[in-house]
């Protein structure tokens, strides 16, 4: 197991962690900058940033400081009720692998979508069957043209919470299988991205991660689940603030293989995104030493 | 498939369900009164709520009217951090077997516990592994008395958003894991309870509801998982008002022989317990008859 506790070379930050700085709206050219003065080698963007600041400067600005994307957040919400918001969902997905693939990021994520018009809070259905199997024609309809260019998808399996509105495929079993069916051969192509907040629950969670292997571990994230949780979305902890031994998972990550980076992704409404971000910056650096 | 769209003769009523009325605490006593005045013919209590009206006096309440118990609520918790606390659970598990007895309950239900301190917010370790290990243990040192004393013992699986406070058994597969580990012959003491809330989101649910078959489904529970959902213990929904395809899941469980009540068991500080208890039995008794 790599040793975290010299240096922080292994750290990513998922720039949704400093979405807010004090409350306010921080775009992302500020987030990149405060992430290269710490010499953080690693970011992993959400496409609205990436959108609201123009892809060109982002793609600049990441090279001007040889930033590397331990992904891109993301793809996904395959799921919809009629044939022509299937078709979006694809067009929409096909840009964002081309997106990723203009900032060199390891992966494309994918949070495939739950019921069509959860997320809107206006469910169109309860047939939970139906949109996993949209998923699975939609990322295999993707991964044509993924693969085309080189982007790996990384399937995130969401914890159960989300299945509704967010991501109808919960478990890293349940995600591999997706794997095995559409990408037999272990080409690198398909994969997974391990959030323990997503994960550390789940019972077979060791034995799946070590099914996965390095193929298809594309991507791992960091937090906490906080005790107790006072938002379903909006309330993840720092890493050492709540109950996931987050080592423990990397461990198991790292003994399948994964080398690549540990990426703190942390909404929080009420804690982190009401501090300044430099010092939000300052405990990952010090909670990815220690802690994860 | 049974029909239920004539009568409510499979009707059970879980009384955390009528907790509150109008915002304001209910006696057990009006809760069963107000039950047998629609001719429901089951209902299931929480202990707290026996104890509050006293066992003696709510056992010749539950006589006189006829009622029949679809289970008790609940027994469990089963994890500590001393050989004292272990004990402790223990022996108030015994005790609950024993109320179970005396009401003539169909199941004892379990909520195994999480990690210890977690519920009362206050986490003392994060080993999940540990904590799972004490619930097999502790269900294997009650069962010697349940079995006894003829009252079986019903696992629930809680949804994983409950795993570091309220329970670390968090699917039916893994439920059922352990009743195959304890009770082997599937004698009849050891099965599990079926909540539609904690497991709609499986994708391993239909399997697993199969695999359990009649000797290990002892009760089933029916709510709504609500979209968006704003708290989450205390935001449940009334079947029919969620996106849970409730009756399918009663098919699978009917399919696998399962033929007692089907119970309701909603917590909603915002909405049901806001409203007077005969307005919500009588919607109780309706989306029974058109949405179970």
């Amino acid at each position: 197991m790599r040793d975290f506790s010299q240096d922080h070379r292994w750290l990513s930050i998922n720039t949704a962690t400093l979405r807010k700085s004090r409350g306010v709206e921080l775009p992302l050219p500020q987030i990149i900058e405060a992430c290269a003065r710490r010499g953080i080698p690693a970011i992993s963007p959400w496409r609205d940033q990436v959108h609201a600041a123009g892809l060109a400067d982002i793609s600049k600005l990441v090279k001007l400081h040889g930033l590397e994307l331990s992904g891109y957040c993301r793809g996904g919400m395959f799921p919809a009720s009629t044939l022509e918001g299937l078709r979006a969902a694809h067009d929409d997905n096909r840009r964002a692998v081309d997106e990723a693939r203009e900032l060199n990021a390891r992966c494309l994520v994918l949070v495939v979508g739950g019921l069509p018009g959860a997320l809107a809070g206006k469910p169109e259905g309860k047939d939970i069957a139906l949109a996993r199997a949209q998923v699975r024609d939609g990322i295999a309809k993707l991964l044509e043209h993924s693969r085309s260019v080189g982007m790996p998808l990384a399937i995130e399996p969401l914890h159960p919470m989300y299945a509704a509105d967010r991501a109808c495929v919960n478990t890293m079993e349940q995600a591999l299988d997706l794997c095995d069916e559409l990408d037999p051969s272990r080409s690198g192509a398909l994969g997974v991205a391990c959030d323990v907040y997503h994960v550390w629950w789940d019972p077979k969670l060791q034995s799946q991660i070590a099914r996965a292997g390095r193929e298809r571990l594309l991507a791992f994230h960091v937090c906490d689940w906080l005790v107790p949780t006072t938002d379903l979305l909006l309330d993840r902890g720092m890493m050492g603030d709540g109950i996931i031994d987050v080592r423990r998972i990397r461990s198991w990550v790292e003994d399948a293989g994964f080398d690549g980076y540990s990426e703190v992704e942390i909404f929080s409404e009420r804690d982190w995104w009401q501090r300044e971000h430099g010092e939000v910056l300052d405990v990952c650096v010090e909670r990815h030493r220690s802690v994860v």
